[in-house]
C-alpha cells in the first residue's frame, strides 16, 4: 500500500513520543524531530508507511542510544493483557461459535496498542470493544480454507496483542501446525520473539522471526526463512495495520485481521474508523507492474 | 508562549486538512506539504505556535490561491451556533450567576472548533459540555476587577464561537462598553470581522481588527490601532488557545478564557486535557528579559 501524506504528521508524532520515552533530555528531541522533518521531506524515497516508519525510528535509536523505547510500555502491555486473560477466555467460550469468538478475541487485541491508545483504561473499555461485531467477516470462507490448509502462518502486530492472538493460535492449533511470526527487532511496541514468549505464545504456535525490523512484514525486508514460510503457508493471517500496509498488494492469498485505526486504511477496507475487519484479500494472482487490478488497458 | 515541538506535526496534520479543503488536486497537496516540511525545518525562526502557523496556512493559501480554505466549514459552524442559540440562551438563564453561565457558554463555544472536532455532532455534546464545571475559574476576582472598568476588550477565536460570545457580550455591554477583536484575515477557522457579522456579534458590541493574521493576537504583529485599544482597556478576556499562545507572555492583566484542547496548553494551565479555565494572568509587571517571573537573580 503506498504512502499517504497523512502518514507524514502521524509518524513525526511518534517519533517525538518515542524520543520522550527514550530519554528526557530536551536537546536530543530537538535533535531527532531535525532529523526526522528532514526524513519526511524525503517520503518518496519509501513506497510504504512501514518502512519510512522503520526509517524514522532509527533516528531515535541512534540519537538516544536506546534500542527499545518502548521496552517498558510493552511490557505493561503484556503484563496487562495477562492480567485479562481470564476475561478474555470466559468471552471467549461464551458462543457456540468458537472460531468467530477466537477471531474477536485475536482482533481487539489490536486495542492493545500503546502507540495509539495511550491513556486509554484497557479493563473499562475491553469488553465493549469484544462485543462490537466485525464490519467486514469472511469467516465462511476461511472455514473452507482451512479444511484444506495443513499450516497455517499468523503474522502477529502489538506486544500485548501477541496474548490475545493465543485464544486463536490454541484453536487452530488443535488441528493445524501454527507459525507465528514477529519482527526481528525493537520497532515501536511491536511483538518480538522476546514479547511473544513472555506473553505465553509457545505454548501453542512455534515463534519465528520476519527478518524485518520494519513495523509491517514488507516483503523484499524479510529473510529467505521467512519468505519460504509465507510462500509456503496453507494459509496467512496477517494482523494490524502495520502488516496490511506492507501486504495488501501481495499476489497471495491473505487473511487480514485488523481493527482500522485511521481513515486511509478505513477507505482502503471500505470500513469507518474504528471498525473490525477479518477480510480475505482478492488479489489472487499479482497485477503486472504499473497496472492496478481491474484498470482499463488503454485502446482496450 | 513558546514553540513545542508537538506543534510540529500538530500543524502539518493541519495545512494537510487545509490544503484538502482548498482543493482536490493531489499534486498540489504534495507540494504544499514538501513546502510545509521545509518550514517546519526552520522552526526555530519563530517563537510561538500561531506565527508558525500563520506561516504554514501562507503556503496553502498560495499554492491553492484560495485565500479562506475553511470558509465553508465557518458558515458551517455558524449557521449551527445561530440553531443552537435558542438551547444556549436557555441555558445562560437557567441559574442566578448570569455571569458565570455566560463565562461557560462563551468558554464552550470553543468546542466550534472544526480544526479539531471536524466530525463532530455538536448537538449532542452541547449539553454535556455546558454541564462541565470550570477546572480553574477566577470569577470572583473578575467580578472585583469588572467594578471598576468602563471599556472591557475581548479577543474571539474561532468563527462559530463568536455566536456563544453574544451571551457574554450581552451581559457585559449593560454597563460597559465592550469591544470585540477578531483576525485581520481568514486563518483556519478563526473569526474575521464578516464571520462577526453573520454571527449577530454588532449587536452587543465593537467589533474590530486586531491587525494581525495568525490564529492568535501576536501583539508585535497587531496595528497600533488594535495596540492601542489592547493598553487602554480596562479589562481584556482573551478567547482559545491561540490567543492564550500569543499573549500568555504580556504584562498587562489579561483574563484568559478557553477549553485546554492539547497536552501542552494544559500543562501550562496546570488542568487536564479537554477541562475549561477562566484565569487572570500572574504576569502583572512584564519579567526582564531572558529571566522567567519568580525565578531566582544569581548571587541573590
Amino acid at each position: 500500500m503506498e504512502l499517504f501524506l497523512d502518514c507524514l504528521p502521524c509518524l513525526l508524532r511518534q517519533v517525538l513520543e518515542a524520543a520522550r520515552m527514550a530519554t528526557d533530555d530536551e536537546i536530543i528531541h530537538e535533535r531527532v524531530m531535525d532529523e526526522a522533518v528532514q526524513m519526511l521531506f524525503m517520503h518518496r524515497s519509501y513506497d510504504c508507511a512501514p518502512k519510512l516508519c522503520e526509517a524514522m525510528h532509527a533516528i531515535v535509536k541512534k540519537r538516544t542510544g536506546i534500542e527499545d523505547p518502548y521496552a517498558k510500555i510493552k511490557d505493561k502491555d503484556i503484563s496487562e493483557a495477562l492480567r485479562l486473560e481470564p476475561l478474555i477466555r470466559c468471552f471467549a467460550s461464551r458462543n457456540d461459535d468458537m472460531l468467530l469468538q477466537a477471531l474477536k478475541v485475536s482482533a481487539t487485541g489490536n486495542v492493545m496498542d500503546s502507540a495509539l491508545y495511550k491513556d486509554l483504561d484497557i479493563e473499562a473499555c475491553l469488553m465493549a470493544e469484544l462485543e462490537k461485531p466485525f464490519a467486514i467477516c469472511d469467516k465462511d470462507v476461511f472455514e473452507k480454507d482451512i479444511q484444506k490448509a495443513k499450516q497455517i502462518l499468523i503474522i502477529g502486530d502489538n506486544a500485548g496483542e501477541a496474548v490475545f492472538d493465543k485464544v486463536l493460535l490454541q484453536y487452530l492449533s488443535a488441528q493445524h501446525e501454527v507459525i507465528y511470526a514477529v519482527r526481528d527487532a525493537a520497532i515501536i511496541n511491536d511483538a518480538t520473539v522476546e514479547d511473544a514468549l513472555k506473553a505465553g505464545v509457545a505454548g501453542y504456535a512455534m515463534i519465528v522471526s520476519t527478518g524485518c525490523t520494519a513495523p509491517g512484514a514488507v516483503l523484499e525486508a524479510c529473510s529467505a526463512e521467512f519468505q519460504a514460510i509465507f510462500d509456503g503457508a496453507d494459509l496467512v493471517i496477517s494482523k494490524g495495520q502495520g502488516n496490511f500496509e506492507a501486504l495488501s498488494d501481495t499476489s497471495r492469498r491473505v487473511y487480514f485481521l485488523l481493527k482500522a485505526k485511521c481513515p486511509k486504511i478505513a477507505n482502503a477496507l471500505d470500513v469507518e474508523v474504528d471498525e473490525y475487519v477479518f477480510k480475505k484479500n482478492s488479489y489472487e494472482i499479482k497485477a503486472p507492474k504499473g497496472l492496478a487490478i481491474g484498470a482499463k488497458i488503454p485502446g482496450k
